[in-house]
């Protein structure tokens, strides 16, 4: 039993870590075969070129699916508590983007699920981690997080507005210029605020352009905020690459995270 | 009397606090209910869900307005001064949001008042203050209100600009195509500065696209510097080098926060 | 002689300075009548308005050319080099907005150049300059010139993009996709970095949309260099707050400007 | 054979080095140069323009034909290693640009060449070196090295979220509403999310929009990203709190510009 469980314990090194050579070389197969796998999908949703090779796309599909069934089993088996992964976010994203195929002989339709292995690209993150990447991707993270309240409270106010403006825009405008509804007003409210500019709703009335005018330098300003916001962060974050430790010869503080010597008067610093 | 007197304090703390429990659960039932009336509105104003479902809008529409109507006959009378209530922003946004459906008796047309009612959502920034979102908030309020000055300038500046460069492409460009008026041209110089880009009026002529390609390039560069102005006046309030203590001696403010004395008279200030 | 000599000298201080009551007043008047004219000349450019109410706007337009005409006689008169004012921006400006109405006795067509006026409007910062705005707009000065030289290079950095890019466009969509020249290409270019996108003209080939696509997120990204310039700059001028004297007791450094105490020992700091 | 040598090593210096008063005036020249035929090739792209002029501008182009040949056969005569330029980048873009007027008597079409010439403006950057504005290109190519990785996560993470909501939508609003097919919908995606909006191609669904409008808000927000990174390394590079010196012991560099000491090693570092 004990070659069993070390066999399995060996399959989970190499599906789930990263630190031996087998797990690197599986991650970065499992990464080229998820980017096929997309691109797959990509060429088959543009008609001209389905229509030419759709045999050579159907059995590349095939292949893909019966080595995305194959890493799923072998995910299933090494891993101590299976139903944990089988529900977990990743899990799920696996199964559904492994079984279209095998539905599409059962149901018709089913052909659409397939898109949702775009999904499977987020397991790039995981994969980058073990890259020197790990830093930047750090910061960033950290800085998200600290300025996710911030953020979540201007997004808010953002939507409010939206709404709020929507609604003044659909009593001015009115369905026959295009604003046929309050959502949609709001829709449009969205596409405006946030510099995008659709084109394919757009106010005809002097006043509806007036407003439309403040929406849009409004939308101008404001994109200040979030910027302002992960600015901060970001700046406070990659700031620490000074510590606070002060000299215990002359009290200079702010040395370098990796000094041993105090760069103003050249005595040891504490460890 | 007392009695009486207490039971409006009572319902007074319910209404317009939010320390105690049951202000609290009034002021999320009050949310739910600002956002279900809002939802309501906008699926009236959807012609296809509106002709279905009639009569259950109509319905609910009614039970809103008749909770709206309690809320605001409860909070004039739990007030002390009733005027100062009904003559503030949120006395007439409240009344204009509940009497629509009452005014649709006498006058037909009246109904577009409705959509006042998302004015309401504003109420949402008073009970967030009662959350952890409250320091977020209040930075961000900070930076707004330290840099509401800049903004200004700046936010004249690029109307003026509009102006002058809307002016000069209606020389430009002329009735023919598109730019049948200063203001509209105006409307466009705004829409094309702030990089939203409509596309339901753009230049024709090679002059015209011209001074557009430069409106653009300007617009692209200008953008930071609202974003320059936020960032550091965030990146100001969120050092929390200042502190809000007085001074005993002198009541001067904004003292350091290691600071021991009084930067202005030199007397030891409270830890 | 002595009396003209203080009558003009009174008026040069009315019309060119604002340190009196009479110069400051002076300038409000004249942003009220150069708004008014800014009005008027927009009135007058749409059509529907301007068939209704065109005696009306002959009559306000004769008014403030007679008014612009004897504002510029003083400012002639008034100032000891006529000519230096004359041949001076505003100078320049001045007069063409005053002479277009003369000019429409004589050429017909001239009318046009009462656009012109708007350029007045850059007048008003000059009137900013006596409100509380002007450290606001001093700060946001002192920024721009400091950052002039990265952004000139950035700007330029994107015009060579925007060329290259149009001209690559111009070879891979051609003249049947709406790239009929490559000026016309460079303008779309120019149109798709600055993320404004009016969809007049759109790639249609695959290649011409991946990248379009290329350019896009180059746009979304570089757009971060005028607003890093900016913001560092920005939050360098008004880290200002702070003097770098040290405390001739303790040597604590970064008092604020207007300490006359040391924050940390209490000792009276050097004036 | 020395007289030689040293004509050879003058016309390097002129042509590679821009140090001598010669080298700096071949610079401005050829830079004239590059404008002129770029100028060129842009108004043989008007098809109005070509018409009429299209014998002038047949002899302007064998002009710059023969410059640019002039100029590529002494770059090649006088390097010491001809091969390495002529593989380089810009002795390819260098022959590129020249060749074609040749080829037009061989093939047919390959006039399109010529606009690659536009490449030959990166040649720009070089001549900016020896300008004022060396120190401006300095600080934010620095501050570009330095947020690169960071960028690079952020851009790879925009590609991955646009390439999930690109599928996401094209299931959603399918090909009847112009999301014909995976790829045209992660087109729409990155058009969406960056801002830029074309509207060629605009969801019609409800939910289409509502998805649309979360990929705005989105790309709103996280155009903060780019900034915060750009904009906190442009701050720490303009600091210059750093200096180039290496520690004449131990060689380690980026001492503090106060620093007295090596931080690494201890010993006396030069002022």
């Amino acid at each position: 039993m004990t070659k069993k469980h070390s066999w399995k314990h060996r399959l989970h090194e190499i599906i789930y870590e990263a630190d031996t050579k087998e797990g690197k070389l599986f991650d970065v197969v499992l990464l080229v075969a998820i980017i096929a796998s997309i691109l797959l999908v990509m060429l088959e949703s543009v008609n001209s070129f389905d229509e030419k090779y759709h045999n050579y796309l159907n059995i590349c599909e095939w292949i893909i699916t019966i080595l995305f069934s194959i890493e799923y089993i072998l995910r299933v088996i090494s891993i101590k508590k299976p139903l944990r992964y089988i529900f977990s976010f990743y899990g799920i994203i696996d199964l559904l983007s492994t079984i279209p195929k095998y539905l599409s002989f059962i149901f018709i339709g089913s052909h659409h699920l397939v898109a949702l292995r775009a999904l499977r690209l987020l397991r790039v993150f995981r994969i980058l981690k073990l890259t020197r990447y790990i830093g930047a991707s750090n910061t960033l993270l950290v800085a998200m997080r600290a300025s996710k309240a911030k953020i979540s409270v201007f997004l808010f106010f953002v939507v409010i507005i939206c709404i709020i403006l929507g609604t003044i825009m659909y009593m001015i405008e009115g369905a026959a210029n295009g604003f046929t509804s309050i959502p949609r007003s709001v829709y449009w409210a969205i596409v405006t605020l946030t510099t995008v500019g659709f084109g394919d709703i757009a106010p005809q009335t002097p006043l509806g352009q007036f407003i439309a005018s403040i929406i849009m330098i409004l939308g101008y300003a404001i994109i200040a905020i979030p910027t302002g916001i992960v600015s901060s962060e970001i700046a406070k974050s990659s700031k620490d690459e000074n510590n606070t430790q002060a000299c215990p010869n002359c009290l200079k503080e702010k040395h370098k995270n990796n000094a041993k010597y105090c760069y103003n008067c050249g005595s040891v610093l504490n460890e």
